[in-house]
Protein backbone atom coordinates (compact mmCIF):
# COMPACT_ATOMS: atom_id res chain seq x y z
CA UNK A 1 0.00 0.00 0.00
CA UNK A 2 1.72 2.93 -1.55
CA UNK A 3 0.41 6.22 0.10
CA UNK A 4 0.82 9.80 -1.51
CA UNK A 5 2.54 11.75 1.10
CA UNK A 6 1.22 15.18 1.61
CA UNK A 7 3.62 18.63 1.79
CA UNK A 8 4.18 20.47 4.78
CA UNK A 9 2.66 23.03 2.89
CA UNK A 10 -0.58 21.43 1.89
CA UNK A 11 -0.17 19.48 5.36
CA UNK A 12 -0.87 23.02 6.51
CA UNK A 13 -3.42 24.23 4.17
CA UNK A 14 -5.32 21.18 5.03
CA UNK A 15 -5.40 21.59 8.03
CA UNK A 16 -6.69 25.25 8.20
CA UNK A 17 -9.50 23.80 5.55
CA UNK A 18 -10.80 21.32 8.10
CA UNK A 19 -11.05 23.63 10.52
CA UNK A 20 -12.95 26.38 8.56
CA UNK A 21 -15.13 25.05 5.69
CA UNK A 22 -14.51 21.02 7.45
CA UNK A 23 -16.31 22.54 10.31
CA UNK A 24 -14.05 20.96 12.70
CA UNK A 25 -12.64 22.65 15.78
CA UNK A 26 -9.39 22.01 17.23
CA UNK A 27 -10.28 19.56 20.03
CA UNK A 28 -12.10 17.88 17.95
CA UNK A 29 -9.09 17.45 15.87
CA UNK A 30 -6.83 17.06 18.93
CA UNK A 31 -8.77 14.31 20.38
CA UNK A 32 -9.17 12.22 17.39
CA UNK A 33 -5.07 12.27 16.52
CA UNK A 34 -4.55 11.83 20.19
CA UNK A 35 -6.67 9.01 20.33
CA UNK A 36 -4.68 7.45 16.99
CA UNK A 37 -1.57 7.83 18.59
CA UNK A 38 -2.20 5.51 21.61
CA UNK A 39 -3.60 3.32 19.37
CA UNK A 40 -0.68 2.79 17.60
CA UNK A 41 1.63 2.54 21.02
CA UNK A 42 -0.89 -0.03 22.38
CA UNK A 43 -0.07 -1.80 18.57
CA UNK A 44 3.40 -1.35 19.21
CA UNK A 45 3.64 -2.71 23.00
CA UNK A 46 0.61 -3.51 25.13
CA UNK A 47 0.66 -2.86 28.56
CA UNK A 48 1.92 -6.34 29.32
CA UNK A 49 4.63 -5.73 27.79
CA UNK A 50 5.79 -2.39 29.72
CA UNK A 51 3.90 0.24 31.28
CA UNK A 52 6.04 3.06 31.57
CA UNK A 53 6.01 5.71 29.16
CA UNK A 54 7.42 8.75 28.69
CA UNK A 55 5.96 11.47 26.52
CA UNK A 56 8.02 14.15 25.27
CA UNK A 57 5.75 17.23 24.04
CA UNK A 58 6.69 20.12 21.99
CA UNK A 59 5.15 23.43 22.38
CA UNK A 60 3.43 23.21 19.60
CA UNK A 61 0.38 20.89 18.41
CA UNK A 62 2.51 17.99 18.22
CA UNK A 63 2.67 18.34 22.07
CA UNK A 64 -1.15 18.74 22.48
CA UNK A 65 -1.74 15.46 20.11
CA UNK A 66 0.84 14.54 22.86
CA UNK A 67 -1.31 15.22 25.93
CA UNK A 68 -3.89 14.06 24.23
CA UNK A 69 -2.20 10.58 23.71
CA UNK A 70 -0.98 10.22 27.52
CA UNK A 71 -4.70 10.40 28.72
CA UNK A 72 -6.16 7.65 26.57
CA UNK A 73 -2.42 5.70 27.64
CA UNK A 74 -3.47 6.17 30.74
CA UNK A 75 -6.73 4.97 30.59
CA UNK A 76 -5.50 1.76 28.94
CA UNK A 77 -3.52 0.96 31.92
CA UNK A 78 -0.06 2.69 31.20
CA UNK A 79 1.99 4.52 33.40
CA UNK A 80 2.94 7.86 31.66
CA UNK A 81 4.70 10.16 32.81
CA UNK A 82 4.44 13.55 30.35
CA UNK A 83 8.19 15.83 29.51
CA UNK A 84 6.44 19.12 28.47
CA UNK A 85 9.20 22.06 29.37
CA UNK A 86 7.98 24.85 27.19
CA UNK A 87 4.03 25.21 27.71
CA UNK A 88 2.34 28.02 26.20
CA UNK A 89 -0.54 29.91 27.86
CA UNK A 90 -3.14 28.62 24.77
CA UNK A 91 -5.97 27.90 26.38
CA UNK A 92 -6.98 24.31 25.08
CA UNK A 93 -3.10 22.72 25.89
CA UNK A 94 -3.66 24.25 29.31
CA UNK A 95 -7.12 22.09 29.79
CA UNK A 96 -5.04 19.14 28.35
CA UNK A 97 -2.60 19.95 30.93
CA UNK A 98 -5.13 19.27 33.65
CA UNK A 99 -7.35 16.79 32.27
CA UNK A 100 -3.62 15.07 32.90
CA UNK A 101 -2.84 16.43 36.63
CA UNK A 102 -6.12 15.16 37.38
CA UNK A 103 -5.11 11.68 36.82
CA UNK A 104 -2.36 12.38 38.64
CA UNK A 105 -0.42 11.82 35.57
CA UNK A 106 3.49 12.71 36.64
CA UNK A 107 5.30 15.94 34.81
CA UNK A 108 8.88 15.74 34.57
CA UNK A 109 11.57 18.18 34.07
CA UNK A 110 14.57 15.97 33.96
CA UNK A 111 14.17 13.82 30.65
CA UNK A 112 17.81 11.91 30.83
CA UNK A 113 16.18 10.56 34.19
CA UNK A 114 13.29 9.74 32.53
CA UNK A 115 14.04 8.42 29.77
CA UNK A 116 16.49 5.69 31.73
CA UNK A 117 13.25 4.58 33.25
CA UNK A 118 11.25 4.16 30.72
CA UNK A 119 9.74 1.51 28.44
CA UNK A 120 9.06 3.25 25.61
CA UNK A 121 8.60 6.71 24.09
CA UNK A 122 6.33 8.80 22.02
CA UNK A 123 8.21 11.52 20.63
CA UNK A 124 5.62 14.37 20.04
CA UNK A 125 7.94 17.43 19.90
CA UNK A 126 8.07 18.50 16.56
CA UNK A 127 5.15 17.96 13.88
CA UNK A 128 4.75 18.89 10.46
CA UNK A 129 5.21 22.81 11.05
CA UNK A 130 8.78 22.24 11.77
CA UNK A 131 11.47 23.65 10.25
CA UNK A 132 14.81 25.23 10.52
CA UNK A 133 16.87 24.94 13.95
CA UNK A 134 15.63 22.73 16.81
CA UNK A 135 15.35 25.47 20.02
CA UNK A 136 16.43 24.99 23.68
CA UNK A 137 15.90 22.69 25.67
CA UNK A 138 15.02 20.24 22.64
CA UNK A 139 18.53 19.40 21.03
CA UNK A 140 19.69 17.51 24.28
CA UNK A 141 16.59 15.59 24.32
CA UNK A 142 16.31 14.71 20.77
CA UNK A 143 20.05 13.75 20.86
CA UNK A 144 19.19 11.56 23.91
CA UNK A 145 16.52 9.92 21.49
CA UNK A 146 18.70 9.15 19.05
CA UNK A 147 20.79 7.39 21.23
CA UNK A 148 18.66 5.46 23.76
CA UNK A 149 17.64 1.91 23.41
CA UNK A 150 14.45 2.29 24.34
CA UNK A 151 11.79 2.21 21.63
CA UNK A 152 10.18 5.75 20.03
CA UNK A 153 7.39 6.40 18.67
CA UNK A 154 7.41 9.39 16.46
CA UNK A 155 4.08 11.65 16.02
CA UNK A 156 3.60 12.90 12.16
CA UNK A 157 7.71 13.18 12.08
CA UNK A 158 10.51 12.38 14.29
CA UNK A 159 11.80 15.42 15.88
CA UNK A 160 14.24 17.42 14.24
CA UNK A 161 13.77 15.56 10.41
CA UNK A 162 12.98 18.04 7.69
CA UNK A 163 9.25 16.99 6.59
CA UNK A 164 10.63 17.30 2.69
CA UNK A 165 14.24 16.29 3.06
CA UNK A 166 14.36 13.46 6.06
CA UNK A 167 16.57 13.57 8.55
CA UNK A 168 19.51 15.45 9.30
CA UNK A 169 22.93 15.24 8.27
CA UNK A 170 24.10 17.00 11.37
CA UNK A 171 23.11 18.41 14.87
CA UNK A 172 21.40 16.68 17.41
CA UNK A 173 18.81 14.71 15.38
CA UNK A 174 21.90 12.96 13.17
CA UNK A 175 21.08 9.35 13.31
CA UNK A 176 17.92 9.56 14.67
CA UNK A 177 15.69 6.51 13.14
CA UNK A 178 12.81 6.11 15.60
CA UNK A 179 11.45 2.62 15.90
CA UNK A 180 8.09 3.63 14.96
CA UNK A 181 5.90 6.48 13.04
CA UNK A 182 2.54 7.31 12.96
CA UNK A 183 1.61 9.56 10.07
CA UNK A 184 -1.32 11.71 11.06
CA UNK A 185 -3.85 12.22 8.20
CA UNK A 186 -1.68 11.31 5.35
CA UNK A 187 2.42 10.44 5.58
CA UNK A 188 4.64 13.46 4.64
CA UNK A 189 7.71 13.07 2.27
CA UNK A 190 10.10 12.22 4.89
CA UNK A 191 8.73 8.65 5.16
CA UNK A 192 10.72 8.38 2.47
CA UNK A 193 13.71 7.74 4.66
CA UNK A 194 11.74 6.22 7.40
CA UNK A 195 12.93 2.52 8.14
CA UNK A 196 10.49 1.60 11.38
CA UNK A 197 7.09 0.69 11.44
CA UNK A 198 4.38 3.25 10.36
CA UNK A 199 1.26 3.91 10.81
CA UNK A 200 -1.33 6.16 9.53
CA UNK A 201 -4.17 7.70 11.53
CA UNK A 202 -6.60 10.13 12.11
CA UNK A 203 -10.01 8.95 10.63
CA UNK A 204 -11.71 11.95 9.66
CA UNK A 205 -10.41 12.17 6.03
CA UNK A 206 -13.49 12.40 3.81
CA UNK A 207 -12.56 11.35 -0.21
CA UNK A 208 -13.75 15.31 -1.04
CA UNK A 209 -10.66 16.24 0.74
CA UNK A 210 -8.74 13.20 0.01
CA UNK A 211 -9.05 14.42 -3.44
CA UNK A 212 -8.65 17.74 -3.45
CA UNK A 213 -5.12 17.36 -2.05
CA UNK A 214 -4.32 13.93 -4.07
CA UNK A 215 -4.62 12.02 -1.43
CA UNK A 216 -5.60 8.59 -0.60
CA UNK A 217 -8.02 7.18 2.67
CA UNK A 218 -6.22 4.64 3.89
CA UNK A 219 -7.95 1.03 4.16
CA UNK A 220 -8.31 1.20 8.23
CA UNK A 221 -10.25 -1.81 9.24
CA UNK A 222 -13.06 -2.07 11.78
CA UNK A 223 -13.73 0.95 14.43
CA UNK A 224 -9.79 1.02 14.47
CA UNK A 225 -8.71 4.70 14.20
CA UNK A 226 -5.05 3.91 12.60
CA UNK A 227 -3.63 1.50 10.12
CA UNK A 228 -0.16 -0.10 9.57
CA UNK A 229 1.61 0.63 6.42
CA UNK A 230 4.56 -0.95 4.67
CA UNK A 231 7.30 0.84 5.25
CA UNK A 232 9.07 -1.43 2.14
CA UNK A 233 5.90 -0.32 -0.59
CA UNK A 234 6.02 2.95 0.76
CA UNK A 235 9.39 3.15 -0.74
CA UNK A 236 8.34 2.13 -4.51
CA UNK B 1 -20.60 -6.53 37.57
CA UNK B 2 -23.19 -4.40 39.25
CA UNK B 3 -22.27 -0.84 38.03
CA UNK B 4 -23.49 2.16 40.67
CA UNK B 5 -26.04 4.37 38.43
CA UNK B 6 -25.87 8.36 38.47
CA UNK B 7 -29.01 10.07 39.10
CA UNK B 8 -30.44 12.61 36.28
CA UNK B 9 -29.43 15.66 38.96
CA UNK B 10 -25.90 14.50 39.78
CA UNK B 11 -25.02 13.14 35.71
CA UNK B 12 -25.99 16.83 34.70
CA UNK B 13 -23.84 18.33 38.32
CA UNK B 14 -21.07 16.07 36.90
CA UNK B 15 -21.52 16.94 33.34
CA UNK B 16 -21.01 20.68 34.46
CA UNK B 17 -18.12 19.82 36.32
CA UNK B 18 -16.20 17.91 33.45
CA UNK B 19 -16.46 20.88 31.58
CA UNK B 20 -15.52 23.44 34.22
CA UNK B 21 -13.03 21.98 36.76
CA UNK B 22 -12.35 19.10 34.45
CA UNK B 23 -11.07 21.45 31.95
CA UNK B 24 -12.95 19.24 29.29
CA UNK B 25 -14.33 21.07 26.10
CA UNK B 26 -18.16 20.09 25.06
CA UNK B 27 -16.48 19.49 21.78
CA UNK B 28 -13.96 16.69 23.49
CA UNK B 29 -16.96 14.61 25.18
CA UNK B 30 -19.23 14.95 22.34
CA UNK B 31 -16.46 13.13 20.16
CA UNK B 32 -15.56 10.47 22.72
CA UNK B 33 -19.39 9.60 23.56
CA UNK B 34 -20.41 9.47 19.55
CA UNK B 35 -17.25 7.10 19.20
CA UNK B 36 -18.34 5.27 22.44
CA UNK B 37 -21.62 4.99 20.40
CA UNK B 38 -20.33 3.78 16.69
CA UNK B 39 -18.09 1.04 18.83
CA UNK B 40 -21.19 -0.19 20.11
CA UNK B 41 -22.91 -0.05 16.93
CA UNK B 42 -20.37 -2.46 15.49
CA UNK B 43 -20.21 -4.71 18.17
CA UNK B 44 -24.40 -5.38 18.01
CA UNK B 45 -24.23 -5.06 14.49
CA UNK B 46 -21.17 -4.90 12.26
CA UNK B 47 -20.92 -3.20 8.84
CA UNK B 48 -21.81 -6.63 6.74
CA UNK B 49 -24.51 -7.79 8.48
CA UNK B 50 -26.52 -4.35 7.80
CA UNK B 51 -25.03 -1.31 6.17
CA UNK B 52 -28.25 0.77 6.72
CA UNK B 53 -28.45 3.09 10.05
CA UNK B 54 -30.84 5.47 10.81
CA UNK B 55 -29.40 7.96 13.01
CA UNK B 56 -32.52 9.90 15.28
CA UNK B 57 -30.64 13.05 16.85
CA UNK B 58 -33.23 15.12 19.50
CA UNK B 59 -32.25 18.90 19.53
CA UNK B 60 -30.45 18.83 22.93
CA UNK B 61 -26.88 16.76 23.68
CA UNK B 62 -28.44 13.32 22.97
CA UNK B 63 -28.59 14.51 18.86
CA UNK B 64 -25.14 15.61 18.79
CA UNK B 65 -23.64 12.42 20.27
CA UNK B 66 -26.13 10.82 17.66
CA UNK B 67 -24.49 13.12 14.81
CA UNK B 68 -20.60 12.40 15.47
CA UNK B 69 -21.26 8.67 16.35
CA UNK B 70 -22.78 9.05 12.59
CA UNK B 71 -19.96 10.35 11.20
CA UNK B 72 -18.01 7.83 12.77
CA UNK B 73 -20.10 4.59 11.39
CA UNK B 74 -19.54 6.76 8.15
CA UNK B 75 -15.93 5.96 8.23
CA UNK B 76 -16.14 2.46 9.23
CA UNK B 77 -18.15 1.59 6.20
CA UNK B 78 -22.12 2.05 7.31
CA UNK B 79 -24.33 3.91 5.20
CA UNK B 80 -26.06 6.41 7.96
CA UNK B 81 -28.87 8.47 7.37
CA UNK B 82 -29.74 10.91 10.01
CA UNK B 83 -33.26 12.02 10.94
CA UNK B 84 -32.78 15.79 12.71
CA UNK B 85 -35.92 17.32 12.72
CA UNK B 86 -35.18 20.23 15.33
CA UNK B 87 -32.01 21.62 14.61
CA UNK B 88 -30.84 24.33 17.17
CA UNK B 89 -28.78 27.19 16.06
CA UNK B 90 -25.78 26.34 18.40
CA UNK B 91 -22.67 26.30 16.76
CA UNK B 92 -21.49 22.95 17.98
CA UNK B 93 -24.23 20.67 16.08
CA UNK B 94 -24.37 22.56 13.19
CA UNK B 95 -20.34 22.03 12.63
CA UNK B 96 -21.03 18.20 13.67
CA UNK B 97 -24.01 18.38 10.67
CA UNK B 98 -21.31 20.32 7.94
CA UNK B 99 -18.93 17.34 8.68
CA UNK B 100 -21.74 14.38 7.98
CA UNK B 101 -22.51 16.69 4.90
CA UNK B 102 -19.09 16.88 3.74
CA UNK B 103 -19.54 12.66 3.56
CA UNK B 104 -22.34 13.49 2.10
CA UNK B 105 -24.41 11.88 4.73
CA UNK B 106 -28.23 11.90 3.67
CA UNK B 107 -30.90 13.81 5.97
CA UNK B 108 -34.20 13.10 5.86
CA UNK B 109 -37.13 14.12 6.58
CA UNK B 110 -39.42 11.20 6.43
CA UNK B 111 -38.92 9.21 9.76
CA UNK B 112 -41.49 6.23 8.88
CA UNK B 113 -39.68 5.93 5.37
CA UNK B 114 -36.50 5.47 6.64
CA UNK B 115 -37.45 3.25 9.44
CA UNK B 116 -38.92 0.87 6.63
CA UNK B 117 -35.23 1.01 4.79
CA UNK B 118 -32.95 0.69 7.70
CA UNK B 119 -30.83 -2.21 8.85
CA UNK B 120 -30.76 -0.68 13.01
CA UNK B 121 -31.42 2.53 14.55
CA UNK B 122 -29.75 4.68 16.81
CA UNK B 123 -32.18 6.70 19.35
CA UNK B 124 -30.46 9.58 20.24
CA UNK B 125 -33.48 11.42 20.75
CA UNK B 126 -33.61 12.39 24.12
CA UNK B 127 -30.82 11.76 27.19
CA UNK B 128 -30.23 12.01 30.86
CA UNK B 129 -31.42 15.86 30.82
CA UNK B 130 -35.25 14.90 29.58
CA UNK B 131 -38.44 15.04 31.87
CA UNK B 132 -41.79 15.78 31.14
CA UNK B 133 -43.59 15.34 28.02
CA UNK B 134 -42.45 14.06 24.88
CA UNK B 135 -42.62 17.28 22.58
CA UNK B 136 -43.25 17.26 18.63
CA UNK B 137 -42.59 16.06 16.22
CA UNK B 138 -41.46 13.20 18.39
CA UNK B 139 -44.36 11.62 19.98
CA UNK B 140 -44.86 9.78 16.34
CA UNK B 141 -41.32 8.96 16.10
CA UNK B 142 -40.83 7.37 19.19
CA UNK B 143 -44.27 5.39 18.68
CA UNK B 144 -43.01 4.06 15.40
CA UNK B 145 -39.52 3.04 17.54
CA UNK B 146 -41.63 0.91 19.90
CA UNK B 147 -43.51 -0.80 17.31
CA UNK B 148 -40.88 -1.35 14.53
CA UNK B 149 -38.80 -4.39 14.35
CA UNK B 150 -35.56 -3.16 13.42
CA UNK B 151 -33.25 -3.38 16.09
CA UNK B 152 -32.33 -0.20 18.26
CA UNK B 153 -29.34 1.11 20.27
CA UNK B 154 -30.66 4.10 22.59
CA UNK B 155 -27.84 6.98 23.22
CA UNK B 156 -28.15 6.67 27.45
CA UNK B 157 -31.74 6.36 27.96
CA UNK B 158 -34.75 4.70 25.50
CA UNK B 159 -36.00 8.01 24.45
CA UNK B 160 -39.33 8.70 26.89
CA UNK B 161 -38.26 7.08 29.62
CA UNK B 162 -37.86 8.76 32.46
CA UNK B 163 -34.18 8.90 33.94
CA UNK B 164 -35.33 7.87 37.54
CA UNK B 165 -38.51 5.88 37.26
CA UNK B 166 -38.17 4.10 34.17
CA UNK B 167 -40.58 3.35 30.86
CA UNK B 168 -43.59 5.22 31.02
CA UNK B 169 -46.75 3.65 30.99
CA UNK B 170 -48.81 5.25 28.85
CA UNK B 171 -47.70 7.72 26.09
CA UNK B 172 -45.82 7.67 22.41
CA UNK B 173 -43.41 5.65 24.98
CA UNK B 174 -45.16 2.98 26.52
CA UNK B 175 -43.80 -0.44 25.73
CA UNK B 176 -40.71 0.89 24.40
CA UNK B 177 -38.01 -1.39 24.75
CA UNK B 178 -34.82 -1.20 22.68
CA UNK B 179 -32.99 -3.96 21.65
CA UNK B 180 -29.73 -2.63 23.57
CA UNK B 181 -28.47 0.34 25.19
CA UNK B 182 -25.21 2.07 25.60
CA UNK B 183 -25.09 4.53 28.96
CA UNK B 184 -22.69 7.10 28.53
CA UNK B 185 -20.03 7.63 31.67
CA UNK B 186 -22.12 5.81 34.33
CA UNK B 187 -25.79 3.80 33.93
CA UNK B 188 -28.71 6.01 34.73
CA UNK B 189 -31.33 4.55 37.45
CA UNK B 190 -33.71 3.35 34.62
CA UNK B 191 -31.42 0.53 33.43
CA UNK B 192 -33.42 -1.12 36.69
CA UNK B 193 -36.30 -2.06 33.75
CA UNK B 194 -34.43 -2.27 30.57
CA UNK B 195 -34.05 -5.92 29.40
CA UNK B 196 -31.46 -5.48 25.97
CA UNK B 197 -28.11 -5.67 25.72
CA UNK B 198 -26.06 -2.58 27.84
CA UNK B 199 -23.50 -1.09 27.53
CA UNK B 200 -21.24 1.30 28.92
CA UNK B 201 -18.96 3.78 27.03
CA UNK B 202 -17.14 7.22 27.48
CA UNK B 203 -13.77 6.05 28.73
CA UNK B 204 -12.36 9.56 30.71
CA UNK B 205 -13.72 9.06 33.87
CA UNK B 206 -11.08 9.75 36.86
CA UNK B 207 -11.06 7.49 39.61
CA UNK B 208 -11.65 10.67 41.96
CA UNK B 209 -14.42 11.97 39.88
CA UNK B 210 -15.75 8.14 40.07
CA UNK B 211 -15.71 8.41 43.87
CA UNK B 212 -16.91 11.66 44.19
CA UNK B 213 -20.39 10.70 42.58
CA UNK B 214 -19.86 7.21 43.93
CA UNK B 215 -19.62 5.67 40.62
CA UNK B 216 -17.32 2.98 39.15
CA UNK B 217 -15.16 3.11 36.59
CA UNK B 218 -16.03 -0.21 34.08
CA UNK B 219 -12.78 -2.45 33.81
CA UNK B 220 -12.65 -1.19 29.78
CA UNK B 221 -10.42 -3.53 28.30
CA UNK B 222 -7.84 -2.62 25.62
CA UNK B 223 -8.48 0.32 24.09
CA UNK B 224 -12.41 -0.25 23.97
CA UNK B 225 -13.95 2.70 24.05
CA UNK B 226 -17.06 0.85 25.23
CA UNK B 227 -17.66 -2.14 27.48
CA UNK B 228 -20.89 -5.00 27.45
CA UNK B 229 -22.46 -5.23 31.04
CA UNK B 230 -24.48 -8.14 32.02
CA UNK B 231 -28.16 -6.99 32.42
CA UNK B 232 -29.23 -9.77 34.91
CA UNK B 233 -26.08 -8.77 37.11
CA UNK B 234 -27.01 -5.17 36.72
CA UNK B 235 -30.25 -5.65 38.29
CA UNK B 236 -29.08 -7.37 41.27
Amino acid sequence: MALRTLSARNAAALDKELMSTGAFSIDQLMELAGLSVSQAVFKLQPPQKGRRILVACGPGNNGGDGLVAARHLWHYGYQPTVYYPKQPKNELYQRLTTQLRDLDVPFTEDFPAALAQTDHVVDAIFGFSFSGEVREPFPAVIRALAESRVPVLAVDAPSSWNIEAGPPSEGPGAGFQPEALISLTAPKPLVKWFQGRHFVGGRFLSKAVADKYELDVPPYEGIDQIIEVGVQEQKL
